[in-house]
């Protein structure tokens, strides 16, 4: 079941760097992409930096529409994932073509892609300049959200395989995540 | 074994998202921190995205010298990676302190940290206007290095556990990398 996160604890949703969907809508288009390049880059706001190259339709859909959202795939979505990273939306909707179901997001348009185990609303703040010299967007969380079945307490609990997160390595390749491990304080 | 890694596959060492160890050295004094907040930006010539937060010693260090160097750690390297990021080393070499064996990089004056599964050694590409609004540095990897213990045919090739990368969940808790996954092409 999709739960609300706090958005002070939205970071950590991505800390552990896992690969991304990006979903944008405007003016009754809509996409979905695949981006291995999003990180953090803030706390509370949380804020994430995303990288969207220049030829993209979701570039420029998120650019419409200021918004979009990042959501965490699962180890059962690889097929998907790579799907969505290959074929590009403007030869048609994609999220139609591959059947993925969506659900409205709270607060932005760009919609909510289901079997996902985080999702984050995004506003962008616009940075022309290194969006431009960089491909790098840097976009506000608003909204987060977490699949219950993998988090709890603030924190990924993952039990089933095929609800963990994945890590890209390279075209199509992936690790899922792994083993909990704990420092000594 | 340290091996070098070609330019053009740089991106590799940090697609999946594990956290990373920051070296920096300037005029004589030396620091190493721990930064989850980092991730590629470009494949050739290779550029990473890193979060080094306004207070720390390693970004006095990285201004004043204009470089640094990248590192996975390894599973068996967890203590060490969250000490490294909960001290700071303006209360004295850290390195020394927690008894990390360093070498001479090939290009820059920062250190390689032992152990590691990869090292990519940066010089930075000065933004000061995305550096003072969101303690985001880009830099520019002008040599790359990878354990052949876990890295060979331009990929990830994990045995031991103990040698795995790991990604930060939060305060002093990780995953490792987890199992190998393909997509259907």
């Amino acid at each position: 079941m999709r739960i609300p996160v706090p958005l002070a604890h939205a970071n950590r949703l991505l800390n552990h760097g896992p690969t991304t969907l990006v979903s944008t809508a405007h003016a009754g288009r809509r996409n979905a992409m695949a981006a291995a390049w999003v990180m953090p880059l803030d706390f509370d706001p949380p804020k994430f930096a995303a990288v969207i190259a220049a030829d993209t339709f979701t570039r420029e859909l998120l650019l419409a529409s200021g918004e979009c959202v990042l959501h965490a795939p699962t180890a059962a979505m690889v097929d998907l994932t790579y799907a969505l990273g290959s074929t590009s939306g403007r030869d048609g909707d994609k999220l139609a073509r591959l059947q993925v179901a969506t659900e409205p997001a709270s607060l932005v348009t760009a919609p909510l892609l289901a079997g996902c185990a985080a999702w984050l609303e995004c506003r962008r703040l616009p940075e022309p300049a290194i969006e431009e010299r960089y491909d790098l967007f840097v976009l506000e969380c608003v909204a987060a959200w977490a699949d219950d079945a993998c988090w709890a307490r603030g924190d990924w609990q993952f039990a089933d395989a095929s609800r963990r997160t994945i890590h890209h390595r390279k075209g199509g390749l992936f690790f899922a995540t792994g083993e909990s491990l704990a420092a000594k304080r």
